[in-house]
């Protein structure tokens, strides 16, 4: 199927009129992208993508876990095992086996993001079956080799304006640096991302604590540790970063005396009981906001996820392979530590996720209706596709309004969908507002303002980029 | 914009048509207010209210949490500070204000609740903008004169029927009494609310109850307390109460025996632990309910909302700031010892409310659809808006049916408001039965019998007013 | 009303027209009823059904409860006493009270499918009022001793080709060896139902256990009990089950060592407590999960039901009369046991079901969108309605895709109603569907192999039928 140039719009005649001229005004809007995990050494190197199975199936966990969830085996996947054995390495049997199965995709905005990545960037129009698969294969790798299709040449076409990465605090941003100094004009920044030296569960706690101040020239006591979280801020500052980013199975904050948090401290680096693990990470959001308010970091928090839920998976494969399974996450007690110290701190922006959509209306906008200090992330990760969108602004408007949230990001490793993303989230706030105006909720002269400010305004304001 | 014939109808085209005909029959049916927040003292003086800021914007919770969550401080609108400090006390200045933020509540009920009072009381068709701040201020101070916009006029020309305010155990109701002797052929009633006398853990708790069985003559022991609230339900009975009102952080309810219950209140009164006055509460949620088999009050149940939950702001400025957050609320546990002690007795009318809700379709339809003693009340609070009034149809009719709610409540402090709630939640029941009759689930004639159970009759009889 | 051929479908004009395509093709397909309660000896013996109160009041707890919430007492509706006390005998009165209050059903599932059976079995258009009540009456009881209205006779009629009841672990299966010997051609399988000697808060456990062991001929022992298991699981499949079915109250799971599982087994026989039930009850999901993976049936859990909650109810009329109320449930923490050990497992089938909507979107379509062993089944109980079915695949869809799930299941003990559900189901789904090829998510190609899938194939299956 070809994209429809109404795809995704309300399909009432009326609102759909009016989503084609809001839609029509912001369709080609720079993208910011203020937060996702696209690879800095891209931009660095400049080299092409290699086979289609390796741009498309491999790397994109929302495509191999669905295969996964129908018996395929990641291996035939080509998703490098742990140790090393064998996997499937010839990219078009593996892109075959993708073909065969992409009807599992049908109501999925995976089919979605592949199809316009498909249309707008390789010319392909068809609808992607066992019978074409070859053929499809054979005409993107043509494609791959060609100039336009290398990281920065996509960027371009793609109308990115800014965009940010996602970093370890102990990563030495060579790849940043190597951008800055090539003197191309694309803006890729880093966003500093120190789970790994805060979340004490992890069994490289220590070694990892080690290393960080250790490359920080700090002490290995809790201030030097702080010093060295201020020291490494300001490093990813200096290569443009603008935000801070904390990915938690939870979202509880608290805030210790000195003597309280230092001795916690030094007890998580010996030997960390689940209590204090969980503890110190509660702490180390409401140190991250205050560090915040004096270097000017945008704080988010990604937090809910269970990680690696699959023993056998993990065990076999690593992280990230798709086995990530939210759990209900609470805010108003969590949160209330870290709002009483910085919730009406006017130096601090508090970006909150969720996925838990359960949180929208009962916890988050009532939260950021009030909170100076904070905003609404938009629907993130399994919730980042129309109807979770959709819902997303039906659960969070009417309470924190359009001005608490911080329009779009599309947290992405899959460089080609970021467009697509982009493309659904306008369609979808769009038609949102046309219904507004639809049903005379709102003027259509509001709407065209709204619609800019959530495609474009919003996220770079929040965002500070 | 001014106001549109079919705001908030449905936007297809059949739908459209019949929530027409369906709201044309009840638009202009009597106003049953019958849980709410108004100022008994305006119906008893009947004085001029001020000016248009000390109206619209420094009383509303709504529209001050809006405008503070955006970093505009409260003591710029004219908010009262705790200790007396110097706020802002021009009106014009925190209506400019007001104006120049306008722009916050796009998409929001206060945004909807507020054109309407401003065309159908003011003849204001215009959107309030900075530039036209000054004029509409202007109009709206001069009509405020008007013997025509005092509150016994409004509530005629608001059509109210009869409206509940809600008052403290204590309180010794003299504008309901001033109301009664005036003559005046308005029906203002209490609603017996006793949190303060209730709720251990309140630092005044121990001088409320004092105070309390004082006024009721009683002794300061649990048979006297348990008689005060006797004593003190009759005395709001006889100035026109038919309900209790009980605002507790869950709906947690217990069923001790004497002893024990006489035991904890003399726990509670010395000294109580958080899980004391925990208990406390859901023995006295039993009580009430036993007192209504008695009495006939019909019992309302509002829980779960973390009350004041900015510290800064409630130490700056007290309570009901705008910073009451929602939490998650569970019913079935929770209300089993209430409702195995009185859910089958026909004396009883408990009506449930809810700011979790993913306890409509999970908990609260499902008992309310077994329970004779229970109903449902509207969507409240935060959900007190058309998407939110939509949901609580949605999820709760399918099991509860119509005939276990009680129709609309507007529970506001907002008194020009009030027409402007009744007349959205007319509009979006409508729209919810046009669907039903578009897809033919339902027939029209039924729907229009609904309609007018919805808009006036359930109210009317739940609340036996 | 007669039943409208459009009823159900989308308002909207173009996305209509698709759904009548879309369901054309679907409407006539049999029906695969692979999880229900109706009695097996009504196919055994396929006697007439008494009168309409019996076939259509006194078994359907959606029905009763309904009328029970708005204060009609359960004995005069016929409903048998537990002691044996005089309830209403005769059916006329029963039916005219249910006549009286048929408004109440207004909006929900229950008028639906009694409408429809009262057309498409009966004949009758009209809707039921107190003025016709004696007239349908008299018309329904004329039609039922036609032979064509015996349960055989209603089974082709109905177009069932398969469909499966639920039985007790102890059940002898009489009445499907009958049917099986009878040479009637319907299927009419059993499902291995076991929750009455797993769940050791029964005060009759013990007894069950002793009885199952007895029956099984194996010993009173961990080993002897799970051996028991084993014959019984063969004893169904014999007689064509291909199914287990686990009714508890939460979905936790638990792996036990042998010597530990064996140590609880003989505690819980004891006397259990709280504790200990439920980890035995969480052992036991596991233990089924390993032998479906030996023996093949697939597993069913149905969890999260409060049952018989209002405890005067229940003494005085037993289980199962509309006092079962939803709560919380989790699924991530709760199945991680299981699925460490089975959720890979290419050799088992697990289908989800929940009480609790939350779950949808957070933790099922995250699980069943990964785990090669999980599907989940369709909306339950509560939400088997319109918009719970939208909202099952609205909240499902976009992270598990379709063939995550297994299609319709009915789940009723009314039989005339099994028709009217899968009508149901077929036509919410086809309107789903048809919404997403009127916004061009899908191709309408696409859409009738999805229809087709969700109406029969999937089922077929998932279940083995």
């Amino acid at each position: 199927m070809a994209l429809h140039p109404d795809r995704l719009f309300p399909i009432e005649s009326d609102a759909r009129l009016i989503a084609r001229r809001l839609f029509d005004a912001v369709e080609r809007l720079p993208i910011i992208s203020p937060h996702g995990h696209t690879d800095p050494s891209w931009y660095a190197k400049d080299e092409a993508f290699p086979d289609p199975a390796s741009l498309f199936v491999k790397p994109d966990h929302y495509i191999f876990r669905m295969l996964y969830s129908q018996g395929i085996q990641l291996e035939d996947l080509g998703v490098p095992r742990q140790d090393g054995g064998p996997v499937e390495t010839d990219g078009r049997k593996i892109w075959r086996l993708f073909a065969k199965h992409f009807y599992l995709f049908r109501g999925t905005p995976s089919r979605l993001w592949f199809q316009h990545a498909l249309e707008t960037v390789f010319g392909i129009e068809e609808r992607l079956t066992e019978k074409n698969a070859d053929a499809l294969y054979d005409k993107i790798a043509g494609r791959l080799a060609d100039p336009s299709m290398r990281p920065r040449a996509l960027y371009k076409q793609f109308g990115i304006e800014a965009i940010s990465t996602t970093d370890a605090a102990t990563d030495d941003l060579a790849a940043h640096d190597a951008i800055l100094k090539s003197g191309w004009d694309g803006r890729v920044v880093p966003a500093y991302r120190p789970d790994a030296v805060i979340d004490a569960s992890r069994p490289d706690f220590r070694s990892n604590v080690e290393s960080f101040t250790a490359l920080a020239g700090t002490k290995l006591d809790y201030q030097g540790y702080l010093e060295a979280h201020r020291i490494r801020r300001a490093y990813f500052k200096k290569r443009g970063a603008t935000s801070s980013d904390h990915g938690h199975p939870n979202a509880r904050t608290a805030n210790l005396s000195a003597s309280e948090a230092s001795a916690l401290f030094e007890r998580v680096l010996k030997n960390a009981s689940v209590a204090d693990a969980d503890l110190f990470r509660a702490q180390m959001l409401t140190e991250m906001a205050r560090m915040s308010t004096e270097d000017g970091l945008v704080m988010q928090i990604h937090p809910g996820s269970f990680r690696n839920h699959n023993a056998s998976v993990f065990e076999r494969f690593g992280m990230d392979k798709g086995a990530d399974i939210p759990r209900s996450t609470g805010y108003v007690e969590e949160l209330k530590p870290l709002l009483d110290a910085f919730g009406n701190d006017s130096r601090l922006t508090l970006i909150l996720f969720t996925l838990d959509e359960t949180s929208y209306s009962r916890e988050l906008a009532p939260l950021a209706g009030h909170y100076p200090a904070l905003r609404l992330g938009p629907a993130w990760w399994f919730h980042d596709s129309p109807e979770g969108m959709r819902r997303f602004r039906e659960l969070t408007t009417e309470t924190a309004g359009f001005y608490n949230t911080v329009g779009f990001n599309d947290d992405t490793r899959a460089y080609l969908s970021i467009p697509a993303r982009h493309d659904m989230a306008r369609r979808v706030d769009c038609s949102y507002l046309a219904r507004l105006v639809a049903d005379h909720r709102l003027d259509e002269d509001e709407a065209h303002e709204i619609a800019h400010d959530l495609a474009y305004r919003l996220a770079k304001q929040a965002y500070k980029l």
